[in-house]
C-alpha cells in the first residue's frame, strides 16, 4: 500500500458532538503521521451594523461582546479538537488551525481547494447553530462541489 | 493511532472510470492489511416483461441476451476492480465481491447497513450508466441515508 506522499487532511469541526466524532472517525481511518490534518472553523461574518430582531442597530459595546464570544467559541472549538487528537494519540501529526469567515458551505469548499486538500472530512449536519436549521445542507454542498474527495460522518 | 479491529469497507463499483478511481483512493487511503475490502456492484432488476421503445415486449432471446449481457458486465467491472486492488499492490486485503438488484441508492445504503459497513466508499457520479443522466443522485442519497460514514471521491 503506499501511503508515503504528505497528505493535507481538511477536517471542519465546530460546536457540535458530531464534527468531534467526524473528526475521531478521521483521526482512527484515515491519518497517519506523515499527514498534515487541517482544523478548519468557519464563524459566520462580523455584524457592523447589525440589527436586531426589534430593529435597533446594536451598540458597539454589544457588537464588541459577540466579537470576543465568537473569538472565545473558536478557541474552545479549537481546544477540544486538539484534546480529542491527544485522546487519539494523535500526537505525532502535523496539526494546523485555520479560521474561515463567511458562510461555512462556501468557506469550507475553497479553504479545501486553497489548501490543495487530499480530503476533507465533516460532519453530516449543519455547520454551527447558526445553521442547523438547514439539517445537512453544508455537508451536502461541499459533497457536490469540494474538488477532492469528501468524507461525510455521521453520528451514530 | 488506533488500527486494530477489521474495519468492512465497501466500495461501490460500476463501469465509470470514476468508481475505480473512488476504489484507487480508497486503497491507498483508507485501506489497510486488516480491513475487509467489499466489492459491491449493483445492477438493475431483470426485467420479465419489458417494452422496447417502439412498444413491443421483448423475445426470450433478446430477455436471454441481455441477462447474458449483464453478468458480462458485472464480471468485467469486478475484473477490472480487483485488477486495481493488484496494481496498487493491496493483494493481502481479503476482498469480497457483492452483486445487488435494484435501485442503486436504495441497494447500496441497504447492503453497507446489512454488512454493517465501517465505510462507504463510492464516485460522485452517477451509478451505472442507466443513472448517468441524473449526476450524482446515487451519492447524494447514500451520504444522507447510508448510517456509516461515507466517502465521496471526485474523479480529478
Amino acid at each position: 500500500m503506499e501511503k508515503m506522499k504528505e497528505r493535507k487532511i481538511v477536517v471542519a469541526v465546530d460546536e457540535s458532538q458530531e464534527s468531534m466524532y467526524a473528526l475521531s472517525w478521521c483521526i482512527t481511518n484515515l491519518v497517519s503521521d506523515t499527514n498534515k490534518l487541517v482544523l478548519l472553523y468557519v464563524k459566520p461574518p462580523s455584524a457592523f451594523y447589525s440589527l436586531d430582531a426589534a430593529g435597533y442597530i446594536f451598540s458597539n459595546d454589544v457588537i464588541d461582546a459577540m466579537e470576543k464570544y465568537s473569538m472565545h467559541l473558536v478557541n474552545s472549538v479549537m481546544e477540544r479538537a486538539e484534546a480529542t487528537c491527544r485522546d487519539l494519540k494523535a500526537t505525532n501529526v502535523n496539526m494546523e488551525r485555520v479560521v474561515g469567515v463567511g458562510d461555512a458551505k462556501d468557506v469550507i469548499c475553497s479553504v479545501a481547494k486553497k489548501l490543495d486538500a487530499d480530503t476533507l472530512v465533516m460532519g453530516s449536519h449543519g455547520y454551527g447553530f447558526f445553521k442547523r436549521a438547514i439539517l445537512g445542507s453544508v455537508s451536502d454542498h461541499c459533497a457536490k462541489h469540494a474538488e477532492c474527495p469528501v468524507v461525510i460522518v455521521k453520528h451514530p
